[in-house]
């Protein structure tokens, strides 16, 4: 049984990954790390993951002897730490950006200078829907963003045919992170809804090169943005397309045609909600074909903290040890 | 100091116009009526409200004898008594969709057989950022959907620059009505987002109508798609433009001119979030021009049961009768 | 591999059991029934529960072939069902009120005549950390009512020093069942807390009944006040507790003595909440004694649809069946 | 029109004492100060509050020229600025705890070394219902806590016959403050329930001496525990008294005559919400006696920015200087 280890467990990410691991049938999550809460339990963080282990610092000359890692460090400080562990041979999904965008200058542009510009040709884009194989034989993924997820899923069928595109992104709050701030506070978020990031969301670039390698013209930019919703996890993409051509077939078609032997990816005909996802690896998707004004709407609902970032590392994490796809996901 | 009724005072925003009313300086509530109702009182339905009245089956005997009234049956059901009071020359304020649309063929695609259609001519459309004089002259002003009022006040002032728009509109439960169902369930809205009405909303042929007459090219259609949330009021469009030819200006100085003198809408840099208007008449707005798609974003937030309804009802009151346009509305 | 049904899936308890019997290891999910939506699908009325089947008309016949069931009917209705089971040599754990109370005569104060009092003997009250060996032989098995559920395992262990006892209980709004009320209504319920059954609710004679048991004096009357809170799952009893002599014991010790074996039951230091025990059937409980009132304090945290409801029955059924009694509760 | 300051208008309190007074038809806002957001606008931190004043450090030499001060500093940080305004012959009133406890070493059992003992003396503890006449005398008037000011108004009629109480509470998170900590996070709140303070709330203190000066036995301990719910505004106290000698009257009637004079009370017959009375100077009560355990209760609702409060601090400022009590408090 592979070792595994959650570096960076303490956010919501890592510690729901940590969760995952430690229910799963075929690793065994050996520790968890923090560098903020080393000492801590994980299961007095979040009594609800009922992870029983205790935060250590991380030790490359013990940690790294594991057989794979999840890192779940912010952008620019997972960089240094996944090339750590890659040296020493553990294959790691990696839930920051740093190995996201192809381009460095790209990433350099709407992040920091990156630690590891020389890792980012060897990491491959973590969503199996669309790079599956290339996962399978990865000893590094880089899982995507949360909204790329979901949008990605929602545009790639249509790629080819995509003249202009809107995407309105809703998310819940534990999207905006652990850290407690004025954004995040309960008296700011309840009974609110915002857009943020207007014009200059971190998400953008991400989906813009992953829209071109499916198919998309090289000129389109996807306008996005994303907005805070009143609730603690869920995302809804609203994605508004003007065809460039025909699709030739039924819009739902299509969909149900890509997704047809996809284990998480449901294309249903009623739009679908947040809820319908909750706690779970899938995406649930619909498409609507609007004779008025001849645009395909397409909405998809996933969960943030599981599709959108840590059930998604499992699914990757799954496929580079050859292991069922599905294992240890619940469903 | 002119009398006025609520007709159908028992459901939202028939009930809070009864408390604006019954706190106005200028008027004077003298009885709340409703079909389902009658015989219990306003402030046992709505505690929250504290108007001290026991609803009371509609006369038109005794309750045509009024000054004034605001009207919120349901589409259909409001034509008729709205008749009836214009008969007896009571000035009205009608919340239902029954007089919004110009056309009767238009209305009966969307909604039923119009009851009355010989009025719809003398109905003015009661935005008053867009119809103040027409609204002061006025015997029947049909008050505006909460949707339709939000994008309106986003996009009218761009209205000859409009090429293509896509409006994601969000709004709280309270939306949905008083009546319990399936949808407005707290364990179906909470933690979630749904897209409702996907493709054939009602309020779109409204939305289109008022665009055109500001001057919109006849044949843009907007996209639109509202969205519920697990908040109880507000409102929040995001609008997406694409641009027929530049314009010339920043665009927020477009709006802040265009708004100028509105007592009720405010113009700001940084987007809105609907908690911003809670309770309030108010219409909020933030504009950006998008250098990355070359689009324009405009955002507006109201109170759908406010602005979206009842206070703009009253708004309109204070006209008709050439009161201080912001008497009994609070700011 | 024993076979199951759920009659009564379309309530939120019976949807919850039919999703857990699904996955279970060692139970078959045979069908599933519902009265007001047969035809239906399971997971067209829960997606988020994914059980692939379609509800049918309870049909005995058929239905009685089966080794088990959770009968999930309202209260009345449920004992004619139970009885047309039992009578197949079906084994029940019934979730309804019919067989909790041991006194017919109490039960009929409390709720409607009884349907079946010759049945009630046979029934064991379901709640395994009380009645496990009672349980195991069990052909019919009353499950506990969700207040009582957290109520007795807060108070049992202190049973015999009872002298007074005020239990203020706290629920999401899933306790009040799917049916669309103005009681559930998001806009009644969002930014509220109200009490409700004051004086008069139904699970107070079964709490008395099972804390006599345990041995509190006979003329404990527990007082009881339930309150409604914004939230959908989760359910909290804060117990205020005068002792009628001391414990001998710190208390905390007490508890954890008590519960040294329990797999479901948590002992811990801190004052849970209800979001540590979300969608587990896990009880948490923390105990004070508090040196300035001579009170002790016990607050005990369940997810009101699981251990207060679908998930403690699957936990009577692994009982029932010689099976571990933690199978497919997934912890 | 006297004029008036809000020192410290930056928190969540203070913040809505500047918007009652900016509406105020009697007093003239003059400043509003902060320490940690000097300089940035009020109507940008609080939109909704819509007060165009900019935040002000605190400069006595201005400051201290006007007729009244609401302070709304933190324990042991209020003392010092109060006693320099009083100095100055400001009429003020405290939002802190610094005076309201009448015995020094109480408080500083509780809270700091205080800073001023010599100022507690002339203190009047501002709940007009039980100390209008003093208050209307005061130069400077401790307001009350917001637990104690429901627990006063739900005990103090009852004060003579109170053998053992227990008070469950619950609040809102604005009651947490604006600070953004683990505990007012969205994802901590939201779905979920927790007591807080056990056997430690220093509310506790104020709820004893006020309930002891009112007639209660001096023996006599209140058992209180709040608890924090998923809601921005409101709390509702669930009061169970064990009586030592009969009321001799209905306990309804005994409220109702108690409060019959009362502009802020309301006595009602169903147990209230906090919806009932948000964004009011209201306390909304109603009185039980529970036949089955002999035990009376009570429920009382505020919110807690409000009566618990801002409002409250307005209403105590209106007796201060000889003003309709109710100016100003919108009912």
């Amino acid at each position: 049984m592979p070792s595994v280890i959650v570096a960076g467990a303490s956010g919501y990410t890592g510690a729901l990954a940590a969760r995952l691991l430690h229910r799963h049938p075929h690793f065994d999550l050996v520790a968890v790390t923090s560098r903020s809460d080393a000492g801590r339990r994980l299961d007095d963080l979040y009594p609800y993951h009922r992870v029983p282990l205790a935060l250590e610092e991380l030790d490359l000359d013990r940690h790294g002897q594991v057989d794979a890692a999840i890192v779940a460090y912010p952008h620019g400080a997972a960089a240094p730490v996944v090339a750590a562990l890659r040296e020493r041979g553990v294959k790691v999904v990696d839930l920051s950006a740093d190995f996201r965008l192809r381009d460095v200058h790209e990433y350099e542009r709407w992040y920091v200078p990156h630690p590891h510009p020389d890792l980012i040709e060897d990491a491959v884009y973590g969503l199996p829907e669309r790079y599956r194989e290339a996962v399978r034989g990865a000893g590094l993924v880089a899982n995507p963003g949360c909204y790329p997820t979901a949008t990605l899923l929602a545009l790639a069928p249509l790629a080819g045919h995509l003249a202009d595109v809107v995407v309105d992104a809703k998310s819940g709050v534990s999207g905006a992170g652990r850290k407690a701030t004025d954004t995040t506070h309960f008296v700011s978020a309840d009974e609110n809804v915002t857009p943020y990031g207007v014009g200059h969301h971190r998400h953008m670039p991400e989906i813009d090169q992953e829209l071109h390698a499916a198919g998309a013209p090289r000129h389109l930019r996807v306008t996005f943005t994303p907005h805070l919703l009143p609730l603690d996890q869920g995302e809804l993409v609203s994605c508004y397309v003007t065809l460039s051509d025909p699709l030739g077939h039924d819009v739902t078609e299509v969909f149900r045609r890509a997704y047809a032997h996809e284990p998480f990816v449901e294309v249903v005909d009623r739009a679908p909600g947040v809820r319908d996802v909750r706690d779970t690896n899938v995406c649930r998707i619909a498409a609507h074909m609007d004779e008025r004004t001849g645009k395909v709407f397409v909405f998809a609902a996933i969960d943030n903290l599981w599709k959108g970032a840590s059930s998604q590392a499992v699914q990757n994490l799954n496929l580079m040890f050859d292991l069922d796809e599905t294992a240890g996901l619940g469903v």
